[in-house]
């Protein structure tokens, strides 16, 4: 699906629900953070390793611990649309001007490998 | 553009510069707090209705909150969607599953234009 | 109570119950921000009309607004003080100095009224 | 120091320069999340062991991280300091409640060295 079409379903969800007037900047900010919240309560006290078989381990409570994920990651991105909705941001332009910017400030023969980078990111 | 392209671009952009070992559960988990806390100080001392005019306000001064709050939305969702893939989430499939459980629990003529339902969100 | 006492009891809590080795800086980042993203959840849908009665408002449900924002400060306070503890910070020392750094960078006279300090915080 | 001697350097700083006007519950939550995501950076693309070391390293680099480390503490802890006044939160009282209750909810003899718990915390 497009970003645009994610964001066309929030926007009939909310006016559906005549919610709009809540969908404030400073609203959804605080909203948002409280859905970062709950993904990092779902990742604090596993070590690295642990989280990182999430993606790829089988059994029935990886598959809840997943299935969680799915929804906090979820819940976090529809606020974040919302936000860009109600910031008059173009999400998927922003997006890839974004980008752009980042290829530039990190040329590929110099950021190989190097975690150095991220200390400016 | 679909979410999966904008994944792709990410991840293109992370196997060029070798950085993928960096994308673990945890470390996206945390760049994504640190780029909320960026979304954070751009609204954190406006008023609402100052916030509320970001979105369609002319001038150089809207332009440059616009553009900013552009930037910050992208670098939230860019570490969302590698997050995502680190979890092996499917984002558009976790995305629709959510949107479909939160129309059952907020029913139209129950939730509408209440703030009530949101206590339970 | 001196924020060392806090901090002993804290300390005397986890010990007790053989926690320690949860204490690590990353596991407490991510629960402070689990614990934030409670207070966030708390003010997300008030005006700043509303936000700002809490306070001082008579009646259950402004008693009981108070008292959970006193429990989650007291939980975001707590992951603070272990996380300080985590990384060697002496957190009075490191308080005291950076109000004072803050004092030089926005001197009285300069900063009177103004929000635009704010913007370099 | 005790924690209300804290508060009262913080109100101090604020009173003369006229920023009490600012410290609004939504603003201060905000900009708490601003600094939350400063010390979230700092730990980003650490390993657990890394981090592990910050506070008992010695050498120039481990001075400098465990200095900004203190920085962006004592920064949180400004803000959830004014957050509380704003809430009208006596943090020392909501603290040692808080704490007697979560002593209830772990009792030692069940809690000891079980990660179990966190789930519920």
């Amino acid at each position: 699906m497009h970003v645009s079409e994610l964001q066309q379903l929030l926007r009939d969800f909310s006016a559906e629900r005549e919610w709009q007037r809540f969908n404030t900047p400073r609203n959804l900010a605080l909203a948002l953070v409280g859905e970062v919240g709950e993904v990092a309560e779902l990742l604090q006290w596993l070590t690295d390793a642990e989280a990182a078989q999430i993606a790829t381990a089988s059994g029935d409570d990886a598959e809840r611990l997943r299935q969680r994920a799915g929804e906090e990651v979820s819940d976090v991105l529809a606020y974040l649309l919302l936000l860009a909705d109600s910031l008059g941001v173009d999400v998927e332009r922003a997006f890839t001007d974004k980008l752009a910017a980042n290829a530039e400030k990190y040329p590929v023969h110099l950021a190989r490998g190097s975690a150095a980078k991220y200390t400016d990111l």
